[in-house]
């Protein structure tokens, strides 16, 4: 089984990674850009064999835990059987 | 207008970043987790009217130029209308 975790940063929050992204696409002349928001895609190998509810709370665990700062961002989680 | 990037590491390619997370969530007793890898999520607001499939392009362009290293790294666009 796998689950993939997005992490994005909560809206109102400011992202310098995405303003110096968009900034530097302009400059590049990618004019049609007028903004851009970095975030991150954790893709989580689980065990076989896990049941796919309490699979998700333990993941919502480890975003709790490790993979998001939930001061500042926000997770979702998809589980992808098999 | 938005694209959705999503960019990660070539099949094959080492993900130390990822090793680190899947390591770290096994010490936290998370041992379900048999392996992690990460990538990037880059969100780019497009200004209005532009012809999707034009736009497509447009973005292909960025990934080439700045958003992905191409050597290493595979990226996949996702066009949102409206």
């Amino acid at each position: 089984m796998k689950a993939i975790v997005y992490v994005d940063l909560k809206n109102g929050v400011l992202d310098p990674q995405g303003k110096a992204v968009s900034e530097t696409l302009t400059r590049l002349g990618f004019n049609e850009v007028t903004g851009a928001r970095i975030g991150k895609r954790i893709e989580l190998e689980l065990e076989d064999g896990l049941e796919p509810t309490a699979a998700e709370a333990r993941v919502k665990e480890m975003c709790e835990t490790l993979l998001a700062n939930t001061v500042i961002e926000r997770y979702d989680i998809e589980l992808i059987q098999g």
